[in-house]
């Protein structure tokens, strides 16, 4: 038995739609962060980083989307949601979870959690007023050179898929439109159609 | 064939470490920050984000330090330096390398490269002043629930070792002071005890 520690809005939501593509069986909780219960001493005893998501198993916890994302794709094969059996395939999938962890996310992120960083508020500011220009660069880069179209990985669905669309759902509020973006709209609109999606969004 | 993009003193080194410890034929091209080389048109032919490192493989190029050490764990899978064969245990090399990818590596890079994040000097300021608080926190959170010891992920040496070592590197630079986490600082002296390491450093 799964159980995926959850939160509206947050990247959370790629390991909740690479769960429903997998058929997997899975218990959600969600984590309330208008509580600020992702620093309760009760789930920091789950995820001591104080993140979601987290993800229990029969064997522990795990965390960090891209490791969650693999792990999803590895437990269930036949779902067929990772290039498993390319070393070369499954790098490109991993760069590219890589890149939308350390610099997209991380991009997005300078507009609301900038005290992770500096300590001043116009430093605050300072950050927030340039992430429709982060943002719309690494939107730029996905749109040229990593969205192969209609999927991350060309003709083959994986679970960089959902992640993707995690983290465009995020642009229109960080500045960018995602209509600029032809491939990308395409991409949105082909995850808005697949069942495992209606199913994740329904479930907030 | 493979050929490693590198640069002395960055994350680079990660999989160059993977590299040697697989036992790898493979050749090294340093890319000059000092001459902003990673900036130039020739590299960003290589890598379009002006990153180091890249690894020109026979099938492609591939970016990004977790995905490219699991593609060197699994090119070589006999040096062994991944559990390949047990999802959960890479699942948790997978979240360990993602942190220090996606929380370490981007807290340190506040000192150096707040250009990224904010455009006044104020704000890099602020973010330089705030390194040592943020990478001290981390390295605690290693110290205490990331690190099993001796190795990241205990008995079992991985490409996780290799990428540690890379980031406590930086901590001294950074404000923290490594002799302060005893497990930390035994994993750098059995790391530098390493003939790949040894042949690594040796290279710069």
């Amino acid at each position: 038995m799964l159980t995926l520690y959850t939160t509206p809005g947050t990247c959370a939501l790629a390991t909740h739609i690479a769960l429903e593509e997998a058929g997997a069986t899975f218990e959600l909780v969600k984590v309330d962060f208008s509580q600020n219960a992702q620093r309760s001493a009760a789930y920091l005893e789950v995820n001591p980083k104080g993140r979601v998501p987290a993800l229990v198993t029969d064997q522990g916890i795990l965390t960090e989307t891209p490791a969650l994302l693999l792990y999803v794709a590895q437990m269930y094969p036949a779902a067929g949601l990772a290039p498993l059996e390319d070393p070369f395939a499954l790098a490109r999938m991993q760069a590219f979870n890589s890149y939308l962890c350390a610099t997209v996310h991380i991009n997005h992120a300078h507009g609301r959690r900038g005290a992770r960083w500096a300590d001043q508020a116009t430093s605050h500011a300072d950050m927030l007023q340039k992430v429709p220009q982060t943002m719309g660069d690494c939107t730029a880069l996905i749109e040229r050179d990593l969205l192969a179209g209609p999927w991350v990985l060309g003709d083959r669905y994986s679970v960089a898929d959902g992640y993707l669309y995690t983290i465009a759902r995020w642009l229109k509020g960080d500045g960018v439109v995602v209509a600029d973006f032809p491939k990308l709209a395409a991409h949105m609109a082909a995850m808005e159609a697949r069942p495992a999606v209606q199913r994740m969004l329904a479930a907030y």
